[in-house]
């Protein structure tokens, strides 16, 4: 392990040496923003239930598949009908509603620094990295296959900016760690370089218990700890239409079973996966979820669940989804209000289909968060660095995220009304034609008042040019670099981290855990 | 005018012979969107009282200077305290009330073609062209001044996009055009390439009823009959805080008395033309902004008016107004509940202080957008190709712009709910693991289902590399150029070209206007 830590910081600590040491990076400190505003209903509360109440018919007419007998089982036992294949599983809305009678709607998650725990609800917003993608970019480097050092990179930058609360399984894919190996190694890079929520693959029930023992172990408690104290989270596909594999199935019962966070959003595609109509395709993601739901209470009544039951858009023209059309951006809304009925946190995304950190990424994910954050939304997966529909990490989008990120959370900041704001006497002595500058009031505000962009830029044309006409992402890549040099490893106590050292080093020569479940 | 003309067209000839003349670009049809959702609200309505009652103390005990002796002598007849140096009116809320109680909330605005008339009320929403920048730019040509060809090549973008609903006075200032004909040379222009929505500059009365004048002729009917038929709206300023000037203050009085619609939108920058704090900023732009709507009322009652109340705030690390901030977000939405609070119309701008069309310009954009719109604005001033803040019009911001306009036109389409949407006999008939792109649904849905992008890309990567990497500025560039091929020059009866000629020889002939009014 030591080589790859190695390799992920030498480039890092040969650009240290060579480079000046600037103003420390001003930011937001750490806290969740929480949303205080009426949430946008985009549909009436008729159109709601009339999607939710085509999810149950589906469930109760068409049903689920489950490829998982343990899964199954877990259905016959309450009285699901089991097809004759064996998979599949019909239920009625009674067995929905005990289900949603049982589930937790809030939940803590706290990794091994105390401080940097999350709470998943229906207030508070959590935003967690980028998660998945096998390539990474930034324009000084180009586009390449991810390693285990880029993985690294991701999650110091993760660490690094107080608008992160959750570090996502692989920010990048490790391409070049063995995948038998792949969740020991990661992980333990995931924590020892952030004390910040990790994240864990729903690979195998092996892996799962893996990556549980080493959060176990790097917070100084046991696995079985962690059911009443969690720590983790982990996103729940379907595979469309109307199945779970195993590795999902087993998941939910893994999670539900120590308590930890599935994140239920199965990745719809209207007119591919799903109906092409938006009510159809959500209804359908709808009932996915649901039985999802409906399985985390069976295999531990009083698990939590959040949803992300929403749906994306087939590009007519390409026949590539569309992760930041207008549709998204409704279905996404549509969801929200779902979640509402069922009182559930609500899962989005900052998505876009970009190939390059331009002006089509900027306003894609702009246009998400506005519109999940306006709709509910409480967690907010990939919110920083998603390019390419998830088929690469960037740096240098990851810091114009945090730039968005930190510009909702200080949005959503009350703004107070009071005679101090109204400032009237104020009105009255600077009277016509003055102007504020001076004002007392002025100068006690002025470092506090507004928020401090870290990227965008107001000096005009002529400043601008003479700095060298750097563009956003260009800034965005330098400030990166920067973050990567402020950045600092938090101190992990030295008999975890020869736990966690044994740990990894007996299931390495265990072999890890097979590739195929 | 000949010669200016063939300066506007002669480069756009030249390369229509040599381009392929490839598929006719396909956009949304005309029409203005509407907006279906519950307003957000971002604070109290007693925080909104407040800040009402602030503004009203301000009229009451301060006062506003109006440097337009016609403006004063209208104050005094109905009572108002006129200050000793003659220009400061004191009015109290008896007055403002009156004045609530006559002003027009909506209006339809018919230029000449009635087929693009355009309805300014609390539902609807409309897009106007960026308006006064004096420097252009696109990737091909670099950043220069504007000229007469420039202005003339926006209005043809003006008039070829559907989403764009108002030509905005100057989309670029023709620098190249004295000043004293600045405004026949260009309403020209304006009424000849396009027949939409004209606007009126509001430098002086006589401009104001040479530009009237003009687009009576238009539309083959007397200046006096714009009374009964409106054509036309201007954006108000104030000289803050607390002054009209008389450009301005007659623009007012003007507007009002043909019953024109003035966008009375102050603009406002916390902690240096208003206080620091957004609430007493927003107060006392509010406050600014009822002495202009009072006035209207006085020189017209009954006369319409649309209220842009908000603030910018100032960049603290450069001075510079910050245009795409957290806070201008926040005090938009602030402005809008303002508007809501008086039933008015409001306006909302596509704002950005970035210096390139870049990442930062488009989320900056986006966020105007969304918080505008979803807040309740109905017109958006600047809605395609402002740039650095205003002082540079952008062709390929203009086409990103029309991008994300046509975006959140699409998503605040409404969602159908119902037995065809919901498509449960599809569910069932697909099944599980099965497909949805070539079922019947999807198949006579394929063409409309989904909103089709102008320039935003869902390629795959590999294919984006080979067809150049051109990232989202560089495809807005290319199709700028291609609207400007496709564009067509509305139709103007021969007679009414005539008589616009003449007026514009005549008034040109008699020297145009003084420039100091």
């Amino acid at each position: 392990m030591n080589d790859v830590k190695a390799a992920a910081t030498s480039p890092r600590t040969g650009r240290r040496t060579i480079r000046k040491r600037g103003k420390q990076i001003k930011q937001l400190p750490w806290g969740q923003p929480v949303n205080p505003h009426k949430r946008l209903e985009l549909l009436s509360a008729d159109a709601i239930e009339a999607i939710h109440m085509n999810s149950l018919r589906i469930l109760e007419e068409i049903g689920v598949a489950f490829h998982l007998p343990a899964a199954v089982d877990l259905f016959a036992e309450v009285g699901a009908v089991i097809g004759d294949d064996g998979i599949n599983v019909r239920f009625g809305r009674d067995i929905v509603e005990q289900a949603l009678s049982t589930v937790a709607r809030a939940s803590r998650l706290t990794p091994r620094n105390a401080g940097h725990a999350v709470d998943i609800d229906t207030e508070k917003l959590a935003f967690a990295t980028v998660l998945g993608p096998p390539n990474c970019h930034d324009i000084e480097r180009g586009r390449r296959p991810g390693t285990i050092a880029d993985f690294a990179d991701f999650v110091r930058l993760g660490q690094f900016f107080n608008i992160i609360h959750m570090i996502a399984g692989s920010p990048v894919e490790p391409m070049d760690v063995p995948v038998e190996i792949r969740h020991l190694v990661s992980t333990k890079v995931m924590l020892e370089l952030s004390d910040k929520v990790p994240y864990v693959f729903c690979h195998s029930p092996q892996r799962i218990h893996d990556v549980l023992d080493m959060i176990a172990i790097s917070r100084g408690i046991e696995r079985d700890d962690l059911i009443e104290s969690p720590s983790t989270y982990a996103i729940i596909n379907t595979n469309s239409p109307l199945q779970y594999d195993a590795p999902m199935a087993a998941g939910l019962i893994e999670l539900a079973r120590y308590n930890q966070t599935p994140l239920i959003t199965p990745f719809s595609l209207a007119g591919a996966t799903m109906p092409v109509s938006l009510a159809g395709a959500v209804s359908l993601s709808n009932a996915e979820m649901l039985a999802g739901l409906v399985l985390t209470q069976l295999a531990n009544p009083g698990a939590p669940v959040v949803t992300g039951a929403k749906t994306l858009n087939v590009d007519m023209k390409t026949g590539a989804p569309a992760f930041g059309s207008a549709e998204a951006n409704q279905s996404l809304q549509i969801g929200a209000q779902l979640a509402r009925r069922y009182g559930l946190p609500y899962r989005a995304s900052n998505f876009t289909s970009s190939n390059a950190v331009d002006a089509q990424a900027a306003y894609e994910s702009q246009a998400q968060l506005w519109a999940g954050v306006l709709a509910g939304a409480n967690v907010i997966m990939h919110a920083a660095g998603w390019l390419e529909g998830g088929l690469c990490s960037s740096f240098d989008k990851f810091i114009l995220d945090v730039e968005i990120l930190q510009m909702m959370a200080s949005y959503l900041q009350p703004v107070e009304v009071s005679d101090e704001t109204l400032a009237f006497d104020e009105v009255v002595s600077v009277g016509r034609g003055g102007h504020y500058f001076g004002t007392d009031h002025t100068i006690a505000s002025f470092e506090s008042a507004f928020y401090l962009p870290l990227i965008s830029n107001t000096k005009n044309y002529g400043q601008w040019a003479e700095e060298g006409s750097l563009d956003a992402t260009q800034r965005a890549h330098a400030l990166c670099r920067r973050a990567l040099d402020e950045y600092q490893k938090p101190a992990l106590e030295p008999d975890r981290q020869e736990a966690l050292d044994a740990f990894v080093a007996r299931r390495t020569e265990e072999g890890g855990a097979p590739i195929d479940w």
